[in-house]
């Protein structure tokens, strides 16, 4: 127990609670709250440290808190409302979940006595929490919820991050409590056993044809620079995840290709090599199962060496094999500096787009993408560009996107951020643009307007299901009405523009990059 | 198994389910699919019947298949994408489950063999749909996904109606299976006992102040004669749940008074009563709990029969207690028509407003109301209004008022749906109006703008926690900055208009019930 210097002898457990998390290192809370958590609303205004931010709904607050963990590298806290407003939260912590990206929910719930009357908002809790949390507890009452709280932290911080969703019993929060908790020492990480390394090593430099494929924080720069030297020492290839927490590239840095999406190029792509070494993540597997297509992508023939999973000390397991394969000393292949032509004019699409970005995006910028179909353009072509960070959607759950930058903004105010956000998936989760004009965050929102859920047009032709008919069409379609996404921005307080040439983008995201505040520009794109 | 006229021996599984759903009178789909669907998405295209409705957001899905239960009385279906997709609608889900809407979800999964790689969306399904499902199975085959489809209709049609939810592996869809599944025979819902019908009239005559208790399918008209009737007889005051499925009322019908929201209304509204005669529901319960204040509404004395929940045949139990009372011959106090006077000119304000509203709703109008701290005015001036439906928000789930409106709309599209909406709860679901927009339907949105999370004010004062500092007011405030509803709604398709006057609400609100179409009114209010 803690001093508690904000604490008086009537503290409520609500106190105890945001005042250990406080303590530990979480400053940050995400809410969108009710009635069930008022007692937590008042010990957020009366404990110093905590900052809330609302969401108009909750996967803006979960998705938001993900961004934050990518950028700010420790959890933030959510407050959410009972079953319902979990639930909602649901899908950006799936993702957050498959980033690896720790958080810490603070689910208010009936008190104690009153679950057994059934009321309306009374549901499993449990039952919707666990399949996004590695920890999921509630407090029974006040004097735990301090010490259920540092334990919470502890987990959220474990590597490479988890998810801990703590149910606070409204009277649990209103009792009185006293004492906060000291914060819980952080687990190290595992370390790769010196055989395994050794083992690896050998393995490489045996294969005729290695690819190595580095997965979690193995994406950050000094990860792939010890995966880059391991690579040029041994002739391997480097991948890395098809979707990632945080890749930092750009010039000056390693570069990693992404696994390709669609499974057959992956196989193409990845075709005769003998061994592949998992480093951080695990061998890849196809998104989704479609009719007579494998499901793993490792080609046929090829060797998978699983070194590490992500929870490992990655850095120390990359280091040690640099050290077993003598690279410390290589100069890894860095990414020159090499930014794609402005384009003067002419029709406006996901090319265009993507070299307007890779001329302008500056040195620092964050890129949340969700661009879905059109994303992989801006992708391609930021190779060169400034050094920056890219955050992926790592679940497949779509409505990430404005979220995710809204978090991350949060995390690093003097970065800039761009959100690259298709029609469809910026829908779902919509109401992060108010958020961001609240808290004025240097957000720029590019939303790639193609009138449709283009990815299912693509994939309905994959299944092998034909050409779709007039209500399929009706399905994946998003004209009839076409959206407007600068009337919808603007509703949220939001300065928005449409364009619909490549110079007219251009003057937009160069005007976005040239000052700092929130602003969405709609690209009409084919 | 039927003859399947529209299938051919080459039929996939998800022909079959989509043949099945429609012979067993599941006609309708509130559909937001992803690639793991789209061979259920191209079975819709291809065996004729089934009326698929986009939603930009599951959660509209979800709300408008409740919606839609509600006033078509059988099931719609809904198409969701893996766990994300479901978790995304789980919270008017859950509101649907406490209404007792019946619903079939077909949950898209990987295919059976693919669920063993993990990939990115992979999720524990089960674990989410079960705290909103009262049936969960999965098909294993494309064989057992008919018979499966005709009993999830069974159970979503089980008295009052229930959620089951179909989880459909890729493989089961798009394999071969040939033969559509006969419908089953519903199950018909419980008698209640005689000797409990005659002991329920013997302590109703022997109550000295008895009050009659009324929820589920008994707040439709005939069951509201019949417990008018039965008050009558024996003197008792008739009560409603304070959130109904489905009321019917206005002039020429029986009127049951809501139990109030807050616990101490309640419990002063029904001080001295010794009888409560409960059909249909449960005894009330306090929605939160609040320290130092009962859970149970139930006044200190009054003793609780509980004739029948909402699964039992509750015209039946009602007809019965009538025969028992000899009551059918008595004429029960029926609603006058009393319109208010539509309010010349002034302020406006949830008074004004309910007036314009009582005043000019036309007959057969459904109203879905999630108007929150406003909406209340308005179910209290249209008591005498033409006769109507009032759809409550069941759940205490924010975020179903246009999802629930759109789906009433659908099912009854000759009638005038007007759907009475917070500003903080309008925001959860906002994607509800592009549906509307897209299928005509014929909503009258009202949007309470009143800044805030009015009802969180009123209840922060209430739990006791003194006045709101800082921090709590900018989680509790919705401006900073202000929502502009008409550039959100027209951003989505929809007409829209604000107005700030009484004379104005009222002339946008008569111009909206002399036209057919979708449009939405933002109210600013205090």
């Amino acid at each position: 127990m803690t001093d508690a210097p904000h604490l008086s002898n009537e503290a409520t457990g609500a106190e105890t609670l945001i005042e250990t998390l406080v303590d530990c290192g979480v400053d940050t809370c995400f809410t969108n709250p009710g009635t069930s958590e008022m007692h937590v609303v008042a010990a957020i205004d009366k404990v110093p440290g905590m900052r809330p931010i609302l969401a108009l709904f909750e996967g803006v607050a979960t998705g938001a808190a993900d961004g934050y963990a990518r950028m700010a590298g420790k959890p933030a806290s959510t407050l959410l409302h009972l079953g319902p407003g979990l639930a909602n939260g649901i899908a950006n912590l799936h993702n957050a979940k498959r980033a690896g990206s720790g958080i810490v929910n603070i689910v208010g719930d009936h008190a104690t006595y009153h679950g057994k009357y059934d009321a309306p908002l009374t549901s499993d809790i449990r039952s919707l929490a666990s399949p996004v949390s590695s920890w999921v507890k509630s407090a029974p009452d006040a004097a735990s919820l301090a010490p259920l709280a540092a334990e919470a932290v502890a987990e959220a911080n474990r590597s490479p991050g988890h998810i801990a969703t703590l149910l606070v019993p409204a009277d649990s929060a209103w009792d009185v409590a006293r004492m906060a908790a000291k914060s819980l020492a952080p687990s190290a990480p595992p370390r790769v056993a010196e055989a395994d390394i050794v083992a690896a090593a050998k393995r490489l430099k045996g294969a005729a044809k290695p690819v190595i494929l580095v997965g979690g924080p193995a994406t950050y720069e000094e990860g792939l620079k010890l995966a880059g030297q391991i690579a040029e020492a041994t002739g391997a290839t480097l991948y890395s995840d098809t979707f990632n927490k945080r890749v930092q590239r750009g010039a000056g840095r390693v570069a990693a290709a992404p696994v390709p999406y669609f499974g057959e190029m992956a196989l193409d792509a990845m075709a005769g090599s003998d061994l592949m070494l998992v480093i951080g993540t695990k061998a890849p597997v196809a998104f989704f199962a479609y009719p007579g297509k494998p499901s793993s992508l490792v080609p046929e023939g090829c060797e998978v060496l699983e070194l590490c999973e992500r929870e490992a000390d990655i850095n120390a397991a990359l280091s040690d094999l640099a050290t077993e394969l003598d690279a410390h000393k290589i100069k890894p292949a860095l990414q020159p500096l090499n930014r794609p032509d402005v384009p003067a004019s002419g029709a406006l699409d996901s090319v265009s787009i993507g070299n307007s970005i890779g001329a302008l995006l500056p040195e620092g910028a964050i890129v949340a993408d969700e661009g879905v179909s059109n994303g992989l353009w801006s992708y391609i072509l930021t190779a060169g560009s400034a050094p920056h960070d890219w955050l992926n959607l790592t679940g497949g759950a779509i409505g990430m996107g404005m979220p995710l930058a809204t978090g991350a903004a949060v995390a690093v105010p003097d970065r800039k951020v761009v959100c690259l956000e298709g029609d469809g998936s910026g829908m779902y989760t919509v109401q992060a643009l108010w958020t961001q004009a609240r808290e004025n965050l240097d957000v720029t929102t590019v939303i790639f307007n193609n009138g449709a859920y283009q990815i299912l047009n693509i994939e309905y032709d994959r299944v092998g299901v034909g050409a779709p008919g007039e209500k399929a069409t009706s399905m994946l379609s998003l004209n009839e009405p076409v959206l407007d996404w600068v009337k919808i921005a603007e509703g949220m307080g939001v300065e928005a523009v449409r364009v619909d040439t490549a110079e007219g983008f251009t003057a937009a995201f160069a005007a976005a990059m040239a000052q700092k505040g929130p602003r969405l520009i709609e690209a009409i794109v084919p």
